[in-house]
Parts: C-alpha cells; sequence; structure tokens
C-alpha cells in the first residue's frame, strides 16, 4: 500500500461498493484498526447453491492484532450478517452496537453456537476513545429502529459514515438528531460517507407515517381476513402493523422464523407494545375473520416463506377463504419480480383481493433517501471530501454527482471499489493502492470452499446434465473389461431415450478401444470419450452436457 | 367435451391463458378448425436448461383432419415462433399471415431447414371463407408493423380476437382502422378476446412520436458515438432510430442477428428506407464518433448480446470510448432486473453515459394498450361476452373487471387457463369442460425430452452438485473388487477438500460391505450408500448432492 507517510489514516471496504450487501467499511491509523459493520449478500441465481456472500477477510486477519473494535450502525443482514463468520476467523476485541441490533446479534451467535462475551451496547450519549481515534455516534432514521450514523475523529481529520439512512420528518420512532449532525458539519467533516441505495431516486421519499393511513383504510373498509406480508426487518412497518390491528380489533398470528425472531426481540425491547395481541395460529383459526390478521414472510415470493405456502395451498395450518385480502407491504427487490408476480397470480387465482405498492403506493415505503435527502445529508455535513457508499457503481457514480451538485468538488469525490484504498493525510485526501478484498461464497455451513470452478460445472449440469461414462481396463492384456456404463442425470428422461443411451454407450466403448492397440494412456482415452461423446450428443440434441469418463483398472487397485 | 350439442362453436386457447407468451387460440365449429397464432414462450431461470415452451399440440394431432388454417396476427416470436415445431407434428393447409410476418416467417423456416408451400400473405382487405366460417381482418398498432385482430364468424356467433393491440393517434406506421372497429362493433360481436398485457398499467399508454422527440434532443445534444440497444422486434422504434441516424448525419452498424434479420426483412418490406446508412463494423470504426450510431441487442443484459459483450470488453469489433453515449431504448422485462443493471454497472464503471427509461421515461414506450385503450376496444367492439387473453392471470383477473366498468356483466366475462372450453350456441356462451393443453419443453433441439425428473435433478446438481460413488463387486464370491471411486461434480473444491472426499469414499466401502454377508442385493446396496454419504455431507458441508452409485459386476457383464 503506498502511504503519504507512516502516519496517514486509511479508509476502505472490504465490502459494499459496487453491490448493495455485505457492508464493511474500515478507518485504520497506525496500530489501530475500526471496523464498521460486517453484512451478508443474498446472491442471485447464477451463483448455483450460495446461500451467502461474506466480504474477505484477509486483509483483517493479517492485522489481527490492530484491531480495536467493529461497530455496528443497525441490525439489518447486510450490516450485521457477516458477524458469525466474521468471528470465527478473526479476532474481535469488542462489538458496539444499538440495543435493537443487540438483540438481534446475540439470538444470531446463539443460533449458530457462538459465544462471544464482548458485546456491547451504546446509544448516541456514547462515546468511545482509543489511543489515536474517538468514536461518537448520531441517531438517523431508517427502516429499523435504532440507527445510527458514526462519527470517527483520527488526527488526519474527522470522517463521517451515515449507515442506512432516510430523512423523514414524521416519523414513526423518534426523529433523527439533526441538531448533532449540524454541529458535527459546524466543527467540520474531512470526508463522508453516505448510504447511496436510492441515489437513481429523484424527490424525497414517503414517510412511513402515511403508510399508516393506507393501511388504516384497508382495515377500516375489509370485513375479511387480513393477511400482510412485509419485511420481517422493517420493524415500524411491523409496529404500524401492531398498533392498526390494536385499533381495529383484530388478533395478529405470525409465520416464519426472522418474523417470529424479530417480533419477538422488538416486544423484549419496547419497540412494539401490545404483547397481547398475538395469538397461535390455531387461535387465530378459531376467530371471526374480522378479528384476524396474519403476519407472514415472503413478501418477495420466496418459495418456502409463509405467504408462498399459503399461496400454494401448501401451508399446514391456514387454508384459503375467498374473502381474504392479501397486502404486499414491500416493494420487489430486483431480481424477484417473477417469483412475486407468480405468487400474486395464485392468490388471485384463489379468488383473493390483492393490494400491491403498484396498485396502492402508499402501502410501502423505502428506508433509504432519495435524491434530496441525499442532498440534505451533503448540506448539514458539508464535507471537504466525499466516498458514496452501499451502492452499486451506478448508484455510487449518482451520488457522487449529487454531491457535486451540493459544492463538493468532482476531484473531491470518490467512487470507488472494494479494496481500494485513500490515505488521508493533514485533511488532505489521494487514491493509495489497494488491499485484498473480494466475494467469498457461503453454501451449506462451508466458508469458501465454493470456488468458480464449482459454480462452472453447476451451470453446466444446471442447463444441460451429466453423462457419466464408467470402463473397467485391464491395463496389462489392454483389454476393456465388462460393459461399458452410460448414466446420466439431467441430461434427457432415460426411459424414453434408450436407443440414445446405447448409441453413447457404443461410441463410448469405440474411442476406449481405439486408444488400447498401444499402452494405456489415462487421459488420452478419457478425452477421446468426451470428444466423441460431446460432438455426437450435440449434434443429436442440441446439448453440451458434462461428459464424466471414469476409467478403473481394478486389477491394479485389487 | 360437454357440449349445447352438436352445432355449437367451440373458442379455447393452447397457449397464452395465465402467462405471457406462447400464444394460441383455436376456433372450432363441426368439422373446422381455426387457429390463431403459434408462439412460443421464454422460459425463467427455474426451468433449467430449457430453450423455449411451446404449446402441448396433442388436441391438434388428435384433430388434424378438421384443421383449415393458421391465422398470425403479427410478427413476434410470442405468436409466430412456435410454427417450426408445429408444422413438424401437425399437418397445417395453410398459414396466412401479414406482410412483414411472413418475411420473418419464411426466415425462419429457412433457418430450420423446413420447406412449407402454403404461407399466404393477408391484408386488411383479404376475406377468407371456409364451409361454415368466414374470417375478416382489422389494423391495430403494435410495435411491429401489419399488427391485425381477426374476426370470425361462425353460425352461432362472431368472434373478435384483437391481438396485441395499443392505441396510438399519432403512430409511427398507418393508423390502426377504427372504423372497421367500429363497423364490426355495430353488425355485433358475441365474443371479444383482448390484449390484457398491460391491464394493470391505468391511463394511457404514450405514443410512439414521442419518443422520437427524446432520441432527436439526445442526437442533437451528444458528440460521441451513439450505442442504442432495443428490442430488435420492435421495427417501429428501429424505423426512428434510422430516420433519427439519417437526420442527424450517422451512419449506423448493427450488431446481433435478430437485429440483422429484422433490419433485413424490414428494409425488404419497405417499413424501413435509407438501406444506405448502414456500415460495416470496420467502416463504422474509421468514421469520426459524431458519425456513427451502434445499434445493437442486449437492452435486457442478456449475458451473450452484444451490448453485454461491448461493456465487458470482449466484443471483438467494438471496445468502448469515454465519451460514448449508450441508450437503452427499452423497458425491463420481468425478471432481467439483475442482468439488466449488471450491464449498466460495467458501462458505468467504463466511464459511459447511459439513458434508460428511468432517468428518461420518453425513450421507451410499450406496443400493448393500457387500462383506457383496453376501454377503447371493449365500447367499440360492445361484445356480448368477453374474455380476456394474452397476460397472466392477475392481468386477465384486472381486464375482467375492466369489462365490467364498461357494462359487460360479470357473469359474461371468462378469465379463463390454457384448456378451457366455450361453448357458443346461437349467440349464447356457457363454460364447457377441458381439452388437453400444457407446456412441451424444448431443450436444444428436442422436444419433450424434457420432464420434471430431469428438471428436478439438473436444479439438485445445481444447488449442490453431484456425488459418483462407483464400485466394482463379484457376485459370485460376495467380494467388493479394488477400489470404490469417488467422483464429484459441482459439490466442492476438489483440491482442498481430499480429507473429505476420503471420508465419503471410507463410509462407501464401509456401506457396501455391510451388504455383502448375504446375497448381492443391487438396490440394498445403493440405498445404503446414499443413505449413508447423504446423512454425512449434509452434517459436514450442510449440501444435499445427489448421490449417484454405480455398482457393477465385471464377470458378469463380461
Amino acid at each position: 500500500m503506498k502511504l503519504f507517510n507512516n502516519d496517514d489514516t486509511k479508509v476502505f471496504a472490504l465490502g459494499g461498493l459496487g453491490e448493495v450487501g455485505k457492508n464493511m467499511y474500515c478507518v485504520m491509523h497506525n496500530n489501530e484498526i475500526i471496523i464498521t459493520d460486517a453484512g451478508i449478500t443474498f446472491p442471485g441465481n447464477e451463483l448455483m447453491g450460495v446461500d451467502y456472500i461474506i466480504p474477505d477477510f484477509t486483509f483483517l486477519k493479517k492485522n489481527e492484532s490492530k484491531i480495536k473494535a467493529l461497530f455496528i450502525t443497525h441490525g439489518h443482514e447486510d450490516h450485521i450478517g457477516g458477524i458469525p463468520f466474521l468471528l470465527n476467523s478473526v479476532s474481535i476485541p469488542a462489538i458496539y452496537a444499538p440495543n435493537q441490533a443487540v438483540g438481534l446479534i446475540k439470538k444470531k451467535l446463539e443460533d449458530r453456537g457462538i459465544q462471544y462475551k464482548n458485546l456491547f451496547v451504546y446509544d448516541e450519549n456514547t462515546k468511545i476513545k482509543f489511543k489515536s481515534i474517538e468514536i461518537e455516534f448520531f441517531r438517523t432514521t431508517h427502516s429499523i429502529p435504532d440507527s445510527h450514523g458514526i462519527c470517527i475523529t483520527t488526527p488526519n481529520g474527522t470522517i463521517v459514515t451515515t449507515g442506512d439512512f432516510k430523512f423523514d420528518f414524521t416519523p414513526i420512532g423518534p426523529m433523527a438528531n439533526l441538531h448533532k449532525m449540524a454541529e458535527i458539519g459546524k466543527k467540520g467533516v474531512t470526508l463522508l460517507l453516505s448510504d447511496s441505495t436510492n441515489a437513481l431516486s429523484e424527490g424525497m421519499s414517503m414517510s412511513e407515517s402515511k403508510v399508516d393511513g393506507a393501511l388504516q383504510e384497508i382495515f377500516a373498509r375489509e370485513k375479511g381476513r387480513i393477511i400482510i406480508a412485509t419485511f420481517a426487518s422493517n420493524i415500524y412497518r411491523l409496529k404500524h402493523i401492531v398498533d392498526t390491528c390494536k385499533k381495529n380489533g383484530r388478533k395478529i398470528a405470525t409465520f416464519g422464523r426472522s418474523m417470529d425472531n424479530n417480533i419477538e426481540i422488538s416486544i423484549e425491547g419496547g419497540y412494539i407494545k401490545y404483547k397481547e395481541i398475538f395469538v397461535t395460529p390455531e387461535e387465530a383459526n378459531n376467530l371471526p375473520p374480522d378479528k384476524v390478521c396474519l403476519l407472514c414472510t415472503g413478501s418477495q415470493g420466496e418459495p418456502l416463506a409463509a405467504l408462498s405456502r399459503i399461496a400454494d395451498g401448501t401451508h399446514k395450518q391456514i387454508k384459503l377463504q375467498q374473502e381474504d385480502i392479501v397486502i404486499f407491504s414491500s416493494s420487489a427487490i430486483p431480481g424477484n419480480a417473477l417469483s412475486i408476480s407468480r405468487t400474486i397470480n395464485k392468490l388471485c387465482l384463489k379468488g383473493v383481493q390483492v393490494y400491491t405498492n403498484t396498485s396502492l403506493s402508499d402501502i410501502h415505503t423505502s428506508g433509504h433517501g432519495s435524491e434530496e435527502e441525499l442532498k440534505l445529508m451533503l448540506r448539514l455535513m458539508k464535507p471537504k471530501y466525499f466516498m458514496p457508499f452501499h451502492g452499486e457503481y451506478r448508484m455510487l457514480k449518482k451520488h457522487a454527482d449529487i454531491a457535486t451538485l451540493c459544492g463538493i468538488p468532482k476531484e473531491n469525490t470518490f467512487a470507488l471499489g472494494n479494496g481500494d484504498v485513500l490515505s488521508i493525510y493533514k485533511g488532505e485526501i489521494k487514491r493509495s493502492g489497494t488491499i485484498q478484498a473480494g466475494d467469498v461464497y457461503v453454501d451449506g455451513n462451508r466458508i469458501g470452499d465454493i470456488g468458480s470452478v464449482v459454480i462452472k460445472d453447476r451451470n453446466i449440469m444446471a442447463n444441460d446434465g451429466i453423462i457419466v461414462v464408467i470402463a473397467n481396463i485391464d491395463t496389462i492384456n489392454n483389454k476393456l473389461l465388462g460393459k461399458v456404463n452410460i448414466t446420466t442425470r439431467g441430461f434427457v428422461q432415460v426411459n424414453e431415450n434408450e436407443e440414445l443411451l446405447r448409441t453413447i454407450e457404443f461410441i463410448a466403448k469405440k474411442a476406449i478401444l481405439s486408444k488400447l492397440d498401444k499402452e494405456v494412456n489415462y487421459s488420452e482415452i478419457k478425452n477421446e470419450i468426451v470428444n466423441s461423446i460431446s460432438s455426437y450428443t450435440y449434434n443429436i440434441t442440441g446439448r453440451k452436457p458434462i461428459i464424466l469418463p471414469v476409467i478403473m483398472d481394478i486389477k491394479k487397485n485389487s
């Protein structure tokens, strides 16, 4: 890493730049490293079978002794989901998080059987001082209570990271602390890192309070059961729904593990009142329709989530009734449009009435600020330098443009990638090399043992299947022993393609025999099998399955 | 099929209800069957490796002798893509299509080596009479020239099918024939089948002419190369782009096979003028940037399409330049949001300026009518009965509601599924049973040999891979011969997991030996292998790969 000199302060991301997910930003000064957030990403379809993506922790592992603490801005998965994996590979002296996030982190560690003692709650009045770095916090508004921005003071300047935020002047929870933000801005901010998720949206996001009105209108009008699907992580929305049910005399049954967890932790933390309003699914089934609300996961059409099973008619406890009303109090995460519309079609087929945020826009609002809110943050903090974070590249770039509109010189804005390093020295910032960063795949309970070859093989098998060709060869007498065995999966329907498979067997046998007139060379035989079968199958079927030849020599192995 | 009596007329869909795709609607009276359209669907991600979905032609095959003709409303894939497959399995005496569609169908048949003599052009003045059914046409507006609705007169009443349409009072091509529609409506329509694609959109769709203004504005301002990605099937958009290039002195190079085909056929048909404006990629590379427009496929971020390869930097002929402008003159088809944003991010990273229909809404408009246009069609045709078609169920249902707003009694609207039959008798319509209908998968060049087992296997392998376990058994002496061979694909990275694979080998060996103390039973051994390995791999890795045991007996097979 190139440095101004040894006394500079470095800022870099291990995740969160060029993507919406796995947020992890670091500030390093001499022998001190401060980490903010440790998130995961849920991968797209093309990463076959990968459950999560986490940041590459190599740099942290190598600099383990310098790490002072991990600070969490709020309790969403893209900010806390990576903690169990981080703790399993890197020693972290302390984790500081706001109250609601601490509840979620505890549950997460408990589920994975991880013992960790140094998890501390911070609030807006907390100040933490390390040798050369000081940390303080300011309250923001997001879709989960206790979201905070973090102000990191170093000998070379002050760095502010917003966490996820929107501005909502009629919020459900407490107001964001505009005055503290103004104060921090007035003292002078060298570098602002700010949330770019909705940088492409113009204007200002709708207040969460407006959702209240839209929900109340539906509750007042409808007499059937009300089924609401929403993000389990959107605690303010859950609070809304609970309050609206209370007002309208409906009991609530919840469905989905993440929903249960979030409700439980929010009741414990006092964010959701009226514990007595919750009933079991059985109790709900015994109440009149207009006294019931079913609150469930599955707003993205996830096939195994509660709502999808209800729509499919495969849910054990809930059967749809003609008079039911289903509300999607959510928006479509890009990539989920098809699964959501599939769920809606099934619900419509059952005769149920469906409200979505396209049919009734006030039914959902985002937790991230749009352009004008981003400008307000920029104006309050009035930083000398700006680094958009939390977003795909096009969002970062737009956010940098927005910063320029707010008076920050273009050359002082940095739309970077993970691993790119900024070096701060006496209030001046320069690009300064890169450190190791990237995607690490978690599949099942194993970290990082899925590489590009595995993903490539999965892709081929997903599209065209596999043909396994097994032959026993007597390498002493250069003879093929027994039949060549052809087994396929995902290639063609076996019982309807016996002739095709016999031909493949014949081709394989011919390929093997053609190579047995001289000393046996396994890879030559395998190549011949692969080439002759793949050209035949491509001609006949138009498919390119994996051809997997296994040549065995029993005598040698015995 | 239940009938009113033998003289009724039946209407049913083999495709197009409950989906956007593979449109195929039939009218049957006594011994006459009229088919309108023969489309394909492009499947979603979950149908691993399936290239197209076509309708199940079983009913047509069984009633082959009754088929009089196939009528095509317009030349889009979801209306003509199924023709080669239909002709390969069912004898069709004649195909009637409008001029532009005939060009596209000819090309399609030629590409697949299909000889077919009875392809005829119709226009608005054509009338075709069979024994008891009469056909006439009316011009509509859509994103491709020569779109028509079809009016089918039977002894039991008149059936009108709109094809795909919008109303555009300032169209690029000729006006839709409002007067003929009005005339048909005045004479009396028993049943209207109408396009539901945009039934969920309120108001009225934007005129195609407005796109002209938006394009011209960009062309007038920008001095770099202009790269435009759009649907190759949107012929009016292509015409626009060509005209705008002509006006602004830019030459056009085209990229992508479907783009080349559509341009060629549109020039032949006279829909696109200025043949001399087209240059080769090499010529384009030798022109100044402000004299060039590159017109390419890939507006949906398809990984192999021209635009994606340009964005990746892997396109042989086109390298991006900082001053390039990329215009997505298109909208996102549901399910493509992720691949599109990936392409945009890559373009932004290269420093290119990107316009999309979210950043500049006038850059694209749909070819399908919104709510108010659907109402206009309903008011013009004023049918006694209404059957929404061309749409997912939620769209059909909404379109039925729209029809009710326009005075059609709710009980006279039929939001049906493929295979559901309507029976018309003396102007009265009833539901009347179902016929065989469904999805047939085309993978590579093989039709229907992909079933649910193959898809299921592909899904498992896509997520967790496959473990092949091979053992040779001497069934005479009940002995395991040689080593047990373990080969995996898509499961774990092999070189980093040698111990895991050795343990699996050990477990497999133990499983086999445990079953060799009595007469050898292959399926018992296989079950034991599958059970013991799958519980081990699930515990250790959290994955559930396909376990494929292959037990061979060389002596027996020799």
